[in-house]
This record gives C-alpha cells, sequence and structure tokens, in this order.
C-alpha cells in the first residue's frame, strides 16, 4: 500500500512528518511512502536527524501553501506546492491515499477539487474521531460545511457509520443528532426536519437527538452536525478539556507538596492525559471524497502521524470508500423509487 | 427591596429554596421574600427544619408546574401554580424581582406572557453567567431563541454588555460573536449579517468574531449567539467540564495512595472545583423583559438561591431594566432615522 504524505503541511513540518513517517513505515511492514515536498530540504533533514529514507519516494514539489494563501490558490500559483501535487498523484492512483497537517481549508478544496467527490454525494465532510469518558466517537461534519440541507446530514450519518464500524472496529455505531433537546420537537427546523428523515434510514443504528451535555459521556459513536454546528462543538469541547487540565496542571505544579503529592500518582494522571489527547486519534478523515484523504492535527508530532497514518491504512484496507458508494447509491436508488 | 421566589421549582424544593432564603434575608437586611407555593407545606418544612421564616411572607399558590407540562399550561390549567402566581404578582408590582429554579421553559413563556417584554426588545434571552480560565463571561442567549435574525443578536449584545457592566462590574465589557473563524469572511450568513451591524454599533466594545476554543480561555466578557447555538456552547461546556473533573476525580480515588496524595492538596483542588462551579454565579438573568427574572439552576441547593438573590439584588439595584431599556431606545431612534 502507498500512503502518500503532504512532508509540508503542519506546525512541526518537515522534521516531525519524516520522522512519522519513518516510524509507520519500521511499524507497518505492508506501507510504503511517498513524501511530496522540496527534495533537496527533505533529504538534508532526513540525513542531519539520521532518519531512515528507507521505503519513502520523494516526489518533488517546490512550493509550499500556507494558512495566509487562500485555499483555492491550490489550483493557480500554488499548483506546485506539496499539497497540490500529493493530491494530484493520489488523484491519478499513483497512491493509494494521501495524509497531510497543513490548511483544514485548502486540503478540503483540494480533496473536493481535485480528488472528487463519490458519486451521489453532496458534499464531502470533515469528521474527527474524538476522545469521551469512555473511548471515543466521531464528529460529523466539524467544518467543511457551515451551510447544510437536511439530505446532507443524512449522508453524513452514513458516512460516519460506515467509518466507525470498519476502521474504529465499533459493532453498529450509534448515530445520534446533536440538538438542544431529546424531545422530536427541539431545535430549529434543520434539526427538525433531518429527525424525520434519519428515522426513516433503514441500515442506520439512529437513536434520535442528543444533547451536547451528553456527547463528552459517549451518548452517541456518530455524533451529526451541520458544519457551523459542527465547528461550534469541537472548538467549545477542545478549549474547556484543555482549559480544565490547564487548572489541574497549575494545582500539580503550585508548590513543592503539590508537586511531590502529584509525583506519587504521575503514572495515572498521565495514562488520562494520554486517554484525552487527541494525537492519539491521529486527526479526521475526509469522508466523501474517491479515495481516502487523512488530515491531521495542525500542530502533530511524528507519533500522530504515524497514528494517522495507521489510521489511513485502515482506512484503506476496510475499503470505507467502496462501502460508502454503496451505501449512497443504495440510499439515491431508493431515493429514486 | 421585596424579591419574589418560587419556592416550588427545582429539583430540591422547596427545602432548598426556603433555606437558601433564610440565609439570603440574614444576609442582606435590605432584602425581604415573599415566597409563593403551597402555605402549610412551606410552614411545615420550615418548621421541622429550624428554618425561621423571618421578613418572609406566604403567598399561597397550590398547584406546581413540573418539567412535564407544556410552558403553555401556566396560563390555563397551571395559572395558579407558585410559578404563574409568582410571576403575576412580579407584573403587579408586588415585588420588585422575581427568582426561580424550575423549568426553563415554563420561566421563560411566562416572563414574555406576563412580565412581558420592554419596550422595543423583540425576544427576551436567557443568559448565563459562567465560569472561565480566569474569571467569568455571560453567554447570550443560550436557548430562548433557537432561530434568530441578525437585529436580535445586536440587542442581545447590548443587553448583555449592560448586565456584565452593572451586575458583575466588568468595565467596558468586550463583546464577541461566537463564530467558527476570527475572520470577516467566516460563518453563515446569520453571523456575517450579524457581524456587520455589530461593527456599527456605539455604545458597544465589540471586538469581532470569537472562536469558541477560546471562550474558556476568557475571549470576551460577552458572547453573543443565537438560541441554538448558544445552548449548543453551554451543554457542550457543562458536558466536557463535568467530564474532565470526572476524571480526574477517578484518578484521585484510584486507589489509596492517590486518595492520601490527594488529600495533601484538597485545599487547592476544592479552591478550583469552587471556582468552576456555576452554583458560585447562581444562574441566569432572563434580558428583555420589564421586570427582574432570574433563572436559578434547577439542581439548586440553598446557597445557588443565596447566591441568586444576591445577583437579583443587584440586578434591581442598579437598574439593568432601565439602563437596557434606554439602550435600546436609543438604537430605535437610530434605526429610525
Amino acid at each position: 500500500m502507498k500512503i502518500i504524505v503532504d512532508a509540508f503541511g503542519g506546525d512541526n513540518a518537515p522534521l516531525e512528518i519524516i520522522k512519522g513517517c519513518a516510524m509507520a513505515v519500521e511499524k507497518f511492514e505492508d506501507v510504503d511512502i511517498i513524501l511530496t515536498g522540496d527534495e533537496e530540504t527533505i533529504k538534508k533533514v532526513a540525513e542531519e536527524n539520521n532518519i531512515s529514507l528507507n521505503r519513502m519516494e520523494i516526489v518533488h514539489a517546490p512550493d509550499v501553501i500556507s494558512m495566509a494563501d487562500h485555499p483555492t490558490e491550490l489550483m493557480k500559483s500554488k499548483k506546485n506546492s506539496s499539497l497540490a501535487v500529493a493530491l494530484r498523484m493520489l488523484s491519478e492512483g499513483k497512491g493509494d491515499a494521501m495524509v497531510g497537517a497543513g490548511s483544514t481549508g485548502a486540503m478540503l478544496t483540494g480533496a473536493t477539487l481535485i480528488v472528487k467527490r463519490i458519486k451521489g454525494i453532496q458534499r464531502p465532510a470533515l469528521a474527527p474521531v474524538m476522545p469521551n469518558a469512555s473511548g471515543k466517537f466521531m464528529l460529523i461534519d466539524c467544518g467543511a460545511n457551515a451551510e447544510c440541507r437536511p439530505d446532507m446530514l443524512v449522508q453524513f450519518a452514513h458516512m460516519g457509520s460506515v467509518y466507525m464500524k470498519n476502521v474504529m472496529g465499533v459493532e453498529n455505531p450509534r448515530v445520534g443528532l446533536a440538538n438542544i433537546g431529546t424531545e422530536e420537537t427541539k431545535g430549529d427546523e434543520l434539526r427538525k426536519e433531518t429527525l424525520q428523515l434519519l428515522k426513516k434510514e433503514p441500515n442506520l443504528n439512529f437513536i434520535g437527538n442528543i444533547e451536547t451535555r451528553d456527547v463528552a459521556f459517549d451518548g452517541a459513536d456518530v455524533v451529526v452536525a451541520d458544519g457551523f454546528t459542527g465547528n461550534i462543538i469541537l472548538k467549545t469541547y477542545e478549549g474547556v478539556a484543555s482549559m480544565i487540565s490547564k487548572k489541574f496542571k497549575d494545582v500539580f505544579k503550585k508548590n513543592i507538596k503539590n508537586t511531590l503529592a502529584t509525583a506519587l500518582m504521575l503514572g495515572d494522571i498521565n495514562d488520562l492525559k494520554k486517554s484525552l489527547d487527541h494525537n492519539e486519534y491521529g486527526g479526521a478523515p475526509f469522508l466523501g471524497v474517491k479515495k481516502p484523504v487523512f488530515k491531521a492535527h495542525g500542530s502533530s508530532k511524528a507519533i500522530t502521524i504515524c497514528n494517522a497514518i495507521k489510521l489511513t491504512r485502515d482506512f484503506v484496507a476496510s475499503d470505507v470508500i467502496g462501502k460508502i458508494a454503496a451505501d449512497i447509491s443504495g440510499e439515491t436508488a431508493k431515493q429514486d423509487k
């Protein structure tokens, strides 16, 4: 399996990206890497840091698309950027999947315009897998589509369900619609219409509305939202988790007494930290495009990239895209009746 | 000052409500209480628990409106409920403000239909004051209006700003619009239109869009949202805070070693817990109605009710409603030009 990696995406590129790829190659025998980016720099960084480029092919791409560039520059002035080259190669079948930690907007634009949508899919969605009280859940969409129609949310529900089952190993994933109350009459028109559509869907374990208070407590395996609401949930979630963790950390470091007390249970606190760390989950797939495209967190370290490659490998191996296509064409057939 | 309290609203009514009123009366010399509810029960509960009813008048109201009742029953079958009687008395000028811990929907309906809106206000909003990394902020609206127009959000911004300045003592409150990015082009149509209106508002310290990741880190003193988005933020915030705190608690109680280690810094952990406890903030005012109506948390204990009465006292004393009315009529005058 060949996974194309944008060596120049993310805050810690290219060093942590190259390191993460080397980790993945060592860990997964069936994975070869194609790195896109400035060839000379990649070779120099690898050499300086004693990183083996074994089973890694470098495809030269001199430009970098930055957060400051408009995403559509990917098709114009930045068509020789590491991201554009990676997505073009994926589209042309020169690799099985693509991983990047760069600008979400540019990756979404590129995935939609270069890799293109699965037939029948109205809009691709960005769908992070996040930690909760007892494991993990998928939030779909979390920002690709600020305004949505009910039928788009129904497709998100299907795509999320297929991914959680096949990549994350959740049997019969529970799908909930993020809303301001559990009753059927709650929410705005988008929620009310979507709820009625989701209730009628076959092949979906739809459990109804879910209040966002319950999202952190494992209320559903797939939380469905329009991109605006999903992004609000994602960022509130990250912000509050980070703030509360920081507050505890401040207590632990307040004085010598507290530092010593904390040292007595450091292993357990580190385990907790790890269980809540998004780096453990690697990032978010773009669901709805024709080939697997996986967004790693912008602040990705080597371990995050390695995890992202692992998830992308499972994404390819379990043929999630074929299954989404089959699911959606069934849905389309049903609607055509 | 006379504050009317619904003795039968909330999970811990009537005991904790009566206790909280007694605490408030003792603490604040200028506050007298009117308790609405079943007279015999109130007297019995007070006697059995040795609570003095000094400076508390009881107004008999035999019914209770429950979470299961439709809010509009307040005007029909439940017009003799403790809540309906409390709001009618407020409307008739028999008290200066009203505090309740019962159903939010019923309180909102009653506040709007019985107490009525301030002239010029399109919709009242429910606006909790919540803890953040370094203090507190107001989230307005958090669920009173699931669908909003831009001009309603502008009014929320003004009302929140007046409250935070006059009741919470924040000089020149920073007002942010909850959105999925800080750039002006971010968000849906509602956000884009609202941003342009807010930028033009005089008498408002508008700081632009705020990402919800920054809400927990004191990004603004007043966070403006439509009721749907606000409710999503509120419940995600509460859910994640509660989940992470529980995770730490589990570590602290995991075994004897950890329990002992925790004991060494228990004071600091309790201080942290207190700083994040919504009970410390007492609840949320309904802003936009003609008289102060204050919603205490449904799970309020005596201390929460006492805090709610304190905030309601400041709400009355600082003439927030007069100031909102003046602010809005200025705004209306400006729009009429």
